[in-house]
């Protein structure tokens, strides 16, 4: 069996927690090495975290990508710091595990995919949900005609109340750190989820709501955009740091209908479900429904950020192992997840003029 | 105990079974008369609806409206016929249990509305759902400061796939009859439960989304469009004869969320259930969720239909035995539902202009 595959983390952001945790989990992976801008705070990450001791420690980011244990780097870091270190990591041959949004714009996230293709490396954004076990059931029954029949219209919403002190201080809400603010936070899990049910066949337009709530820096707190098809399909999508939090993906098709409360982050973390209806009708006199939505159960050893950090590895063995060129899938569906926040971007800052969403 | 209200069914519409059994149930409710067009249809209905034998049977809507015995008519006619059936029956003193949409417009609805003032008769459109103990519930949750905090994304949906046969005959889809279309039909519920969930304070804006599907003859099959408050809060819904059954009204606030998947007839008839979650948040590595939404489940002895018909009963025993005035609450309701409807069709209309709603 080949070596698991060593991954370097940059930066020790509360969320590499949760993915250190994972790559522990994975069998086919390890944590070699955490860096950050000290080396007491790298260090400190180690012991909170239970990684043992031999671990590398790195006082900065440029130290561990000279590091050679480093076969992959995975990034945290700021959203307008990956365009810089994820560009370096691939230049150093690193393979790119990188935290959503990818990038600030599409025109950046060009650059990071440019770099990594020319170096040869993988890269894949860190959307988790889109490694669980429930994602693969639910795509099933999306694809089956008899039982779904066409898409017709995508609902998505994600909010959390992220709190005074989220509002003040968390790196979300500045524009010299992500800029895009709820958008590209949680409005990333939107665009991609609706992407996701439509097989990621791109919309037309977007059109931005209007009056979109900001704070004084002009940094997106909370907004709402639609996206349409030529086709006549619809999208609607809300992102806020306003309201309680709230996940909902709802797919309607001709003859079915797909839910979920939970879709970025499960309920539970080893059970997931979703409910998924079909051919659904009344009874005679329209006083209840006959043919009920039926809850699907969809269990998982491993939780959805392991199977990614695995399927990421796996990408990245066969590159290491057999000379395999890196996958284009994953990049493909980041590049027009960033396709479609630039459109609604782009909407927003015009007054909720309908953009055309170009790939 | 007073004697029963006696009413008059309009018309033998399919709906008009759903109503007849529900005057049945309700306790100070009878049915005394049924009319149609033709007198053998009238009597047809009445053996069909197990009606006792000596239920008066009229060939004309005139006819039923000159019965002494009727004190109220349940009018289920094609919407375009409401003005001049409302404005007769409140001109001979019959009180008015109205199907939605009330009318074609806020213009007509008022001119039923004044009829039905001049003459003193309880004027209700037949939103069943408004009726159930569910709706009062969620009603109290939702005005619970600390569990739900303010209002702050509404979301609706209803859609069902008509199919061939509705898409080519059915009255809701014919320009002369029910020109509305879905907006009418579909859209009354979910914009009603958008006031609804918004304590009847009407939005400022409605915009409809370009690109509405529409039949042949100019009526609207599917159609979407957002409300616009000016404390920011926002609404969408989408509204289709197209798509899946789905029913699904989501209500978001600073502290909580309310959901449920079958506002408009409930899965069953004796039990309805909805979601409420308050204060959710993650586990510590936000793997999982803390504070899962919560399952609340509403008996009823009598399905919504029922309540709604023995609510209004008890408003016009109230004025025919006690001398009260007419309640104004259910039609200010119907009012500012159809004046909504209106900015709604004026900015579809308008190629998706925003419309300003004035009551």
């Amino acid at each position: 069996m080949a070596a698991p595959i060593g991954f370097g983390i940059m930066g020790c952001a509360d969320i590499a927690r949760k993915l250190c945790r994972a790559i522990g989990l994975a069998h086919n992976a390890t944590v070699v090495a955490v860096s950050s801008r000290s080396a007491d705070k790298a260090r400190r990450f180690i012991a909170d975290n239970g990684l043992p001791e031999n671990t590398r420690v790195h006082g900065s980011y440029e130290a561990l990508l000279e590091d050679p244990a480093v076969d992959a780097v995975y990034v945290p870091l700021p959203t307008s710091l990956h365009v810089h270190w994820a560009i370096a990591a691939a230049g150093k041959g690193k393979h790119v595990l990188l935290e959503k949004p990818p990038a600030l714009n599409a025109a950046e996230l060009d650059r990071i995919l440019e770099a990594c293709e020319i170096n040869g490396v993988q890269i894949m954004d860190g959307t988790m949900w889109m490694h669980h076990p429930r994602t693969a059931k639910m795509r099933e029954l999306l694809s089956d005609p008899n039982l779904f029949g066409q898409v017709k219209r995508t609902n998505s919403i994600f909010s959390f109340n992220g709190g005074s002190d989220f509002l003040k201080n968390d790196i979300r809400v500045k524009p010299d750190l992500d800029g895009l603010g709820a958008l590209g936070d949680a409005g990333w899990y939107c665009i991609r989820s609706i992407l996701w049910a439509n097989d990621y066949d791109l919309p037309r337009t977007a059109i931005a709501f209007p009056n979109p709530v900001k704070n004084e820096a002009g940094v997106v707190l909370s907004c709402d955009a639609s996206l349409h098809w030529e086709d006549g399909r619809v999208a609607t999508f809300h992102c806020s740091f306003l309201a309680h939090l709230t996940m909902d993906l709802t797919v309607i098709g001709s003859k079915g209908t797909l839910k979920l409360n939970d879709f970025i982050v499960p309920f539970e973390e080893k059970s997931a479900h979703f409910t998924f209806a079909s051919d659904s009708w009344f009874d005679d006199l329209v006083t209840a429904w006959a043919r009920l939505p039926k809850k699907h159960v969809v269990s998982t050893d491993l939780p959805q950020e392991a199977l990614m950090v695995s399927e990421f590895s796996s990408l990245v063995a066969a590159i290491k192992e057999s000379g395999a060129k890196p996958d284009c899938k994953w990049p493909t569906i980041s590049r027009k997840t960033q396709v479609v926040v630039d459109a609604v971007k782009t909407s927003l800052d015009s007054g909720s003029k309908p953009v055309q969403i170009v790939f």
